[in-house]
């Protein structure tokens, strides 16, 4: 059995899921959304989003954090603030000793949806079927969920893991 | 007495200064600079990041990180990578309780020398004169020490802090 936590970083906030395998099925654990605390400075505002993901990582004890890569940033101010999220929530995983996988956007949606060009809303309809929801996740918690699926294929059938992704993601 | 960490982070290295007070002179502790495994995923190079900031609060036990802040990142990839390494080091600090204090980059210089034009060898002389250095320190280290001794005179001189810095400093 393998936990997995998957996450979708942000500025002003984080989704997050988390699926544990279950023979060859991916059973939903949680999700939900990190909001940081936008009127604070930067400091705190980081510090909340380290002391959620460990509270989560307490609670759920997952071994793998899955994450998109970003490949093409917006802008640099936008860059620079996602930046600030991604460290921290990495540095936070990884300070716990979980093993950090990046995966492509297109990856993600591939994996998920079957298709490197799903729209937000497949990705959230495709999630809520592939987990046996009852409703879809909101759209960030959904991507988290999404890239932690990704990353349970992907373990699936390593046949299909790009060798790049294998040894790129590979924390330790 | 108040110990100040002083840091300059980046995505290859990140240059850190540790000074303190005594009345009111500034007393050098250490200064240095924290190398990432640049060969390695991102995930454990931010992990040798948090750890190497995690044993220098441990060693020297500074209660207040002063840090650049970022007004005009160059471009989206650079300021991506630079938001990795920034968030990393103020997470790592704001999860030892310690305070993020942010500076412009004019602000620090003017701190130390005198000029907020000045240039990085003007900064490495004055922050070799300002700590009795017998050399002065590598350009990454220094500037993180000048970082560290701009928050010193701020606090030492209150009135001359404008109140945006001193309320968006602020950690808690």
């Amino acid at each position: 059995m393998t936990t997995i936590l998957g996450i979708d970083p942000g500025s002003r906030k984080t989704g997050f899921g988390v699926i544990r395998t279950e023979g060859s099925a991916a059973v939903y654990v949680t999700s939900g959304i990190i909001r940081l605390p936008v009127d604070q400075p930067l400091g705190p505002r980081l510090g909340v989003l380290f002391s959620s993901l460990n509270s989560i990582i307490d609670e759920f004890r997952p071994e793998e954090l899955a994450i998109e890569e970003v490949f093409l940033a917006r802008n640099p101010d936008s860059a620079l603030k996602l930046g600030h999220a991604r460290g921290t929530a990495m540095a936070a995983c990884v300070h716990r000793g979980m093993d950090v996988y990046e995966y492509a956007a297109r990856q993600i949606k591939l994996a998920v949806v079957g298709t490197g060009a799903a729209t937000k809303e497949q990705v959230q309809h495709m999630v809520k079927i592939l987990l046996k929801l009852p409703a879809a996740p909101k759209e960030d918690a959904a991507d988290g969920l999404a890239a932690a699926l990704c990353h349970l294929h992907s373990n699936q059938s390593l046949q299909h893991i790009p060798a790049t992704a294998r040894s790129r993601g590979r924390s330790r």
